[in-house]
């Protein structure tokens, strides 16, 4: 009779000398004294240097957009029309419902309900701060920075769960309809953080015709991965604008997006997409904290791209650098877990990470036993609101940043903290 | 007996030959149907082009600050080092109490101000949002923007008269000592927008040592000018920290500046300045919005200035182009309106503008006048809260700019304007 591999299968001797074969190989990992990052979908150097003509750009007297802007100067809070052009033919939305910002969309994000809570949308009967309680519905697992945002301003996260084309519908549908302090859900409908689920179109439908009992309910679409395809099937942009205007809820999404892991992390710019309305109520608060993004950072992602097809063209490098990796990553996954049927993954098409879940109850252990060998994994909880994973199974895993001889190494370390962390359950310790 | 120039003396006749001159002189302005605008501190073309070389900065192959940091990717929430240094020896700030931010610092005084709102300060007993009433104290005239962004929220603004050495600290002193819903209190120490003074060093002491009955007072110390002189002998940057923390008011002050007047008005670089809790605290909010600022956009001003004196070096230079815009301004007040003992107005050594005072009443009359012949100047009432001139009598003239020529038929027009509506007032028209 061969030896059995399925830990949950294993008699107590073999789980013993299971134990003892990944304690040996926890052993060995750890006197590698490595320094390892999983933790940020952070881009790696080399994807960085696609786009070194940044650094040169846009170029000796050039300052002027296509209508004769001098973009050196004050001014211009939609951004530059020709850079919002390009991006709304990308998200498929119309150029007067798209503006364009500075290096973080997350900022627009966060400006978004700070606004919301300081003034009230405006759809809203009151100022959210004085809402006795704001609540907002999180998909999960989920983004860490966007339940950050609404943790820090005591907006009450209310989880629900995550299936293959979104999250579950029928039960948002039940708590927004009864529930008028439901103000928000957020969403990244294109290979979500961190499952890499793609919202399909009858989920983002459901999402901007369900009736909500807040008349100022927002659908917050961080479109973080619009164009970030793993394969050559690219997860289409749906027309969440159009979907709801259709629906008669025009003002329900905020659509987001920024070319952070287009370009440059930290040097790109961002776009915030809207209704009409959305968008003067937006700008007539924006327009007290600025006098307008950076346009000539915005002229030079022009200039770099030229049109969207220049943008497609890129993207197809960066899924040059980054395919491989996840490849390696399911790879190791398969070939290391996959017999001991001790956890799943996801598989993800799009987007910088793949969603690992582990024995319940072991996660917080194996990224102690990952640090502890130098390897660096995003903390536990971290995809849940209030950090609680409730089941402690959830490891999120961001291929992009390390090398991949480095990755390889890691990725075969976190095998090896799982399936120990997997015995030691299973044997009680 | 020579005719009589100054209006207040004039007999009636005088007056109606004074009204029918002006009358006849309005009308051949009005006449050339001119496109005129000296409503904002806007750089000149010309001063734009001194920072042409950040075009192709920070140039091929360059995105390491000395640190080694790749300037490229996520992070670095305070902002360069290296570019904190210059701006710290500029404004007399050690690096340590400086970040350095994206393109606007109006954006860290709103930030700043929605962060107390939402979270309260470091030394607030609750969120600014549940005190019955905020107020900020406002020296006037003084910057539209900052007080749009305390009208904004709601903030009630108590107005204050400037002196020829900073705001009435006397009065000030009254307010703060007795009104716990004092929090704040707008400066702009160096060439104050509008009049161009310059706090002394006994107002500035003064204002950080004065005892207010919040325990949360904050001065937002903007210091938008601090490197803007017209003359050889340059305003010193008062080391507001250091006398703050010397009263033992360490986290008084909030200090603001930028590059906006120095290299693209629009794609600079912002300040923030502070104590160590107060830095701690911004920081604590700052990184739920954004993972860092445009470093990239750091660097190139880095590479650009070189180091503190590449930026004074840079400032001689703006001199050159706003210093006989300003002499022209003043002399055609002078030439025009010197005799006639209508108006006065400021002498600036710094910054961008000159603050006009015409007869009571009539500041209106004049905006209105000047704009029927194409001459556009800041709303009346702007640089006091709410909008409310008081004495209707003060208008902002911006010189940056137009060009010389057009500043000169500006002023001209604008001289024609004060007399006429003077000469309607002196006839009770």
């Amino acid at each position: 009779m061969p030896r059995q591999t399925q830990i949950g299968l294993m008699s107590n001797t073999e789980l013993v000398s299971e134990h003892e074969t990944q304690t040996s190989n926890y052993e060995k990992l750890a006197a590698e004294k490595l320094t390892l990052d999983l933790t940020r979908g952070k881009p790696s150097p080399e994807q960085l240097d696609l786009s070194s003509a940044l650094l040169t750009l846009p170029g000796d007297g050039d300052y002027r957009d296509s209508s004769g802007t001098d973009c050196r100067n004050y001014g211009g809070l939609h951004g530059l029309p020709e850079l919002r052009a390009i991006f709304g033919e990308l998200l498929g939305i119309p150029v007067a419902n798209l503006l364009a910002g500075n290096n973080a969309s997350l900022e627009l994000m966060h400006d978004a309900i700070s606004f919301a809570m300081l003034y009230g949308t405006n759809d809203s009967p009151r100022r959210w701060v004085d809402e006795p309680t704001v609540k907002f519905v999180c998909p999960c697992p989920g983004y860490d920075r966007h339940f950050s945002i609404t943790e820090s301003l005591g907006i009450e996260m209310i989880p629900v769960a995550m299936g293959n084309d979104g999250p579950d519908t029928h039960a948002i549908a039940e708590l927004v309809a009864n529930d008028p302090a439901i103000k928000g859900l957020w969403a990244v409908p294109n290979y979500a953080n961190p499952s890499g689920v793609v919202y399909s179109e009858e989920v983002a439908r459901e999402l901007v015709s369900m009736p909500t009992a807040a008349e100022d309910f927002r659908l917050f679409w961080d479109n973080a991965y619009a164009v970030h395809p793993l394969t050559d099937t690219a997860a289409p942009n749906l027309d969440i604008l159009g979907l709801a205007a259709a629906a008669g809820n025009p003002n329900r999404p905020l659509v987001f997006a920024s070319t952070s892991k287009i370009t440059f992390a930290g040097s790109g710019v961002s776009f915030l997409g809207g209704s009409t309305a959305n968008l003067d109520w937006y700008l007539g608060h924006s327009a007290k904290k600025s006098i307008g993004p950076d346009k000539i950072n915005q002229l030079r992602h022009v200039r770099f791209f030229g049109n969207a097809e220049g943008v497609r063209a890129h993207m197809q490098k960066h899924r040059e650098i980054l395919a491989p990796k996840f490849a390696m990553v399911l790879r190791i996954l398969e070939d290391r877990l996959g017999a001991a049927k001790v956890a799943s993954w996801t598989e993800p098409k799009g987007g910088y990470f793949v969603s690992l879940d582990v024995p319940e109850g072991t996660a917080t252990r194996v990224i102690e036993l990952a640090k502890q060998a130098g390897i660096s994994l995003t903390a536990a909880g971290s995809a849940f609101p209030y950090r609680n994973d409730p089941e402690d199974k959830n490891i999120r895993i961001a291929p992009s940043f390390p090398k991949l001889s480095e990755l390889e190494t890691a990725m075969d370390g976190l095998a090896t903290c799982v399936l120990l962390a997997a015995t030691e359950k299973a044997l009680g310790k």
